[in-house]
């Protein structure tokens, strides 16, 4: 089957589906985007995903595309189109298409909306959550504005390579004082020997992730401890359990930092509880 | 006239000049660029762009897309087609078309290559010169990674709208030692009182920009003493001049920076010489 992805106003072949070369997200890396799971042919937290969405426009004074509620009717019809039943559906918005200049352009334009889904395989994820992943450490590279969930992705690009050339599967960025941040598409949680649950907060060096405040809503009824705090790759190491979130991996447990082994060196409970009862916080729309 | 641009193999009318959604310069703004001046219809110095663009391809593992004579064919046919005289001309190469994931695809794939060109006139620039350009400083808030020619440019897209909100043309940024790095989009200079020429190293903070090399290496001969080292905006705002280079801008005076007026607030001496020589220096081909 192939695939089709929403452009501009259009139901396009992915084959088919292209933007102008002016187009400011080619030039400059001058858009933003966001990544939704799917699951049983339905957005998770989409509320949450467009409100991150019209944050990170309005830090860039990029004006929505279109109300939300034709929003939501373009990702659901890009969603049904592609068949995807359990996938992801990825938005990207840009300032849209005008002559090179790296200021604003000084005539408003039109932002660029495109819209693909894809299927995921469940049993893939979950053979994954099974193993766990390995994870390298890498020093902070990015710009501080990491808040703003925008497609100047390139040091993150960089980051996920280094992490396959050494074998793992996720980096995760050290800052200057030697705290871990977040992961190059992931954020990044330890879980200590007394059972509590720990991730940064949002507040600087990480992307509010939609997986990650879903998780710390359910703390409560989950009765599990949280500390929102920073952690260092060694506290990592020495941890009970470590794991990562993201839309497209949901909770996935971390094994190994560094090419040391975390806990016994398999998934722990904690991670593994969360990952099977995430979706029960999780909103379908 | 319509403007032409070559993408992939092809001339394109610039309206339906167009890449897939899923290259990876608009996902992840995962490529590099140049842009070279064309001066009577040839480029300002092309083997130092496209050693730099070597360069850059290189560090981020990105093959050449084609032997340089054939891109250097496809770089004049487009200012030939474009009939552009004076202007500039731009190169983008990314890393390709894959389905979206963070990492190099796993199987090799093509890399993406757009050209463009556009007339400048030279009056403008001119007009410009006499009047001289303010500044304003900025927090350096990009990746260590500014050596290479990216296009993940949304930190310095915002930097320049910042200065063009401040009434200002170019942002300087200042690193947290208090030193001017370089400019949005341009290298910065300035002129002491006893006629020293200053510039920062190329090793740390900067691109190793063009037009900076060529003048660099023209000191010499113009008999002009030079001091490789960073200095801060304070020195700026007490130099007897300032300067920005690009190959769009060539040599463009500064006249104020933070409001402060540099020297007696118009063009210097010096960066009129340099802007009047430098293309006694420069390599047309």
């Amino acid at each position: 089957m192939s695939r089709i992805a929403y452009v501009n106003g259009r139901y396009r072949d992915m084959r088919d589906a292209s933007v102008n070369i002016e187009d400011r997200g080619y030039q400059f890396a001058d858009g933003v985007y966001e990544v939704c799971e799917v699951r049983y042919g339905k957005l998770v937290d989409q509320p949450r995903h467009m409100a991150r969405l019209e944050r990170s426009l309005h830090e860039l004074r990029i004006a929505m595309p279109m109300p939300l509620a034709s929003l939501s009717v373009v990702l659901h019809e890009v969603v049904r189109r592609n068949r995807v039943q359990h996938g992801i559906v990825y938005l990207q918005v840009t300032r849209g298409v005008a002559r090179r200049d790296h200021g604003f352009p000084t005539k408003p334009v039109r932002p660029a909306v495109v819209v693909t889904a894809r299927s995921l395989d469940p049993a893939k994820g979950k053979d994954n959550a099974a193993r766990g992943i390995k994870v390298i450490t890498l020093p902070e590279n990015r710009w501080p504005r990491v808040d703003i969930k925008s497609t100047a992705l390139l040091p993150n690009v960089l980051a996920k390579q280094a992490a396959r050339d050494a074998g793992a599967y996720e980096a995760w960025y050290v800052d200057p004082h030697g705290y871990v941040t977040e992961g190059s598409s992931s954020n990044a949680w330890i879980v200590t020997k007394d059972g509590r649950v720990v991730t940064r907060s949002a507040q600087s060096g990480i992307l509010a992730g939609i997986t990650r405040s879903v998780l710390i809503d359910a703390f409560e009824k989950l009765q599990i401890r949280f500390e929102e705090r920073p952690f260092t790759p060694a506290e990592a190491a020495d941890a009970a359990e470590a794991f990562v979130t993201a839309a497209s991996m949901i909770v996935m447990p971390v094994v190994a930092i560094d090419g040391h082994s975390i806990g016994n060196g398999k998934p722990g409970a904690v991670a593994k509880r969360l990952r099977e009862s995430f979706h029960d916080f999780a909103v379908l729309s």
